[in-house]
């Protein structure tokens, strides 16, 4: 793999750009990474590659431009097959997707909650945010090491990106996932202790201050 | 194909359900199909597949339940590959997906947008309505036969099965769409004479009118 053939536009604050790296990395791929600019302005190459939504993550593979981390992630496992992150059967390829589905669909949006709420409305939002971290835990994750199984894969890439952001969700709401969720969180811990993920993982302390400045920018704080 | 090894739990307004009659028609496979009371009483079938969202489609494959549509749809074209919905490369099928991605995020709720407002803020969801339709005709379909070229495949199904609703949105919105994306229009009334389409498409008036009671049901008449 030449460097310079992948280049992932980055931010490196966001859990969605944080898949594409930990996919990356699970597969041993080389790649280059820009930072972007999100509050000052966006670059060029960006705007050009996703015109529709403007965001990062892009993954540009020999110049051509891929959006949204989930579609990566599917894409950064066809393109390098070894080792698998989707399960080989079209069921459990079906479920896994479900998964995703439903984490994309559910927990950022949840956390946001968390730290754009005071006083009754921030309880509403910790209780809705534990409620679906129990969903996950119970009917997806189960007693099983990793979402798939024995294996870390696809949906184990989807969320624990997201966790990235959990101890600020954690300081700025007042509580502690691990209370309500353990087996969720010895999960987390379990992940984190890979080197793939260990070494682009955000330090939790810088993500709660960019939280922080996030909350001012709304007016919260 | 043994009738009875797939069984539907379907909605016939649905939309969602829709694609997956489409797509199994696409493929050739006999189904069963079992209407669900979504306002009486959801069956303990649907209940027991779906725990999480309790929505239809569902659809049963040797008792072995799936949900969300896409990937019900995505599930059938691996398990049944011929003939093919998705198209071969890895860059093409993440493109399928970002389009699938698009339609499932703006067009169901700009469409809701529109027959559930009046006065300005209807003014407001048609411009919003036209202006995705706009983007899905210029740079998904553009002068293509199908959203994929040639043939007619993933993208087409997620899109035409929600077209099912648009006669509805026009007569509450008073508007066409014809005046607004001519390209379009004309994709729609290509697919729509296809027979895997025709034979499963609801009636117009039909959804008209099914829209004209939820209305009543949003106290909008």
């Amino acid at each position: 793999m030449t460097k310079g053939e992948v280049l992932l536009l980055d931010c490196w604050a966001s859990p969605y750009c944080l898949r594409v790296k930990i996919a990356l990395n699970e597969k041993g791929i080389e790649y280059e990474q820009r930072e972007e600019d999100l509050f000052g302005g966006k670059s060029e190459l960006l705007l050009r590659s996703n015109p529709l939504h403007q965001k990062v993550p892009v993954l540009l593979h020999h110049g051509k431009p891929l959006s949204e981390s989930a579609i990566i992630v599917d894409y950064i496992d066809r393109t390098w097959p070894s080792p698998p992150l989707l399960p080989s059967s079209a069921y459990d390829i079906a479920q896994a997707r479900f998964w995703g589905d439903f984490i994309d669909q559910k927990v950022f949006d949840a956390g946001k909650n968390i730290w754009t709420s005071r006083g009754e409305a921030l309880e509403v939002a910790k209780t809705d945010f534990i409620e679906i971290l129990k969903q996950l835990e119970e009917l997806a994750l189960a007693d099983k090491e990793y979402f798939g199984g024995d294996i870390f894969g696809y949906v184990d890439i989807l969320a624990i990106a997201l966790t990235s952001w959990f101890y600020a969700y954690e300081k700025f709401g007042g509580f502690k996932v691990e209370d309500h969720c353990p087996k969720l969180s010895a999960w987390i811990k379990r992940c984190n202790k890979r080197d793939t993920i260990a070494r682009v993982i955000p330090d939790p302390e810088r993500i709660y201050e960019f939280v922080g400045m996030l909350r001012k920018m709304h007016g919260i704080e």
